[in-house]
């Protein structure tokens, strides 16, 4: 099931190209992410607390047309794959219909350094 | 008249304190502007071609208390002063109820390096 | 006594107005009290991990002159005021001998939200 | 032949897991390619007043290691592969010996939206 975000373009991600600079769709997607996460029940405060966090540990990305000041962007976002301590995720950043930006991202579960099982009420969400 | 305006901490805004980087407040309250000018009926996209643009001069800010991960930060703007080519706004950041940042902005409006008069419509809308 | 230091202006920190987005320069600055503050023998992880941070409490900024995609800007640091648990500093961010943009920030030490005394090691190098 | 630069990880670029943002990397390759195409004889506040930018179309990176306050990065830049309208750069982050970030970037030159064939100076450099 496709999760819809919405933001905003503002003066802040904008370059002297006079469009969004490339690096900040990445935040863009992550907002999104952590929407996800949390309308899937993760408390990302509560898992940073508990000395685990999300890291990106892959990023596959395509820029396809530029973003503009002011653009209310519309990101949307797929679970392409699920392992144990992995998840893949498809994300699109999108102005009406036209597609912007798309992304496959690999996330993973850090306790400090080390990789671990993905919090289980986020498995058993997915899983649903 | 106090303009108001929502905007949410995501990671990208946190630092290794684990709460808001300092200079993104200004971030935020620059947000709020540019849905207060465009309330105002001011378009920067067409203001930025015609070779006009709003340029910060002056920043007072008071950092009270921190904003972290995931807060729904408001933003009310006032407008404290308007001269023929400068206007000062009085911004706060709030949490719910609670005071964490304030600024007193002074703006001009530039065309080139040149401070120019306030774009008519601006003018009048704030004159109301 | 002065302490200088040089960061140059990257695409990241220009908008399209064609210049250095204004929040930018307080990370210029940022850059420059850490470098500063390691100077004098801090260690900014190490005080991390005991729990505490320098946090900016007020800043007062004037944006005099724009910075441009690949100005060399030089940062000067002064301190202007040292108090138990607080010190103010004067910055200024130089194109050559030009003066682009000069602050006062006043930074306190924090135990999680709780101000607290300066370093020592810090306080026994300001006095010298 | 490799490109190498150096850039430091300031409190601006850390989060509140206590390392580098991930989009902050791809910051860190774009200083590096900013200096290599100066390198060759680029000047990109010229390109930009001709009407021309280069922009990213694709990114593939791998984040291994994370990278964290005070860190001395250095950033390798080499051409993987040149077309008439497009380059493709393999880019890493190092600290010291260790790998942390490995990326290969795509880059198009655009005159507005549309791409155009890839500046003579630059094309020249490359060929050598």
């Amino acid at each position: 099931m496709t999760h819809r975000f919405q933001t905003r373009v503002w003066y802040e991600d904008t370059d002297l190209g006079g469009i969004v600079y490339h690096a900040n769709y990445l935040k863009f997607i992550e907002r999104a992410r952590s929407e996800w996460v949390e309308a899937l029940g993760i408390d990302q405060n509560a898992m940073r607390k508990a000395g685990q966090i999300f890291a990106v540990t892959r990023v596959e990305a395509d820029f396809l047309r530029p973003a503009k000041l002011g653009d209310r962007l519309d990101v949307e976002t797929d679970l392409a794959n699920l392992g144990p301590a992995r998840l893949v995720l498809n994300q699109r950043v999108m102005l009406e219909n036209t597609l912007l930006f798309r992304a496959t991202v690999t996330l993973a579960c850090l306790d400090g350094a080390r990789p671990v099982r993905l919090p289980d009420p986020l498995r058993q969400a997915l899983a649903r």
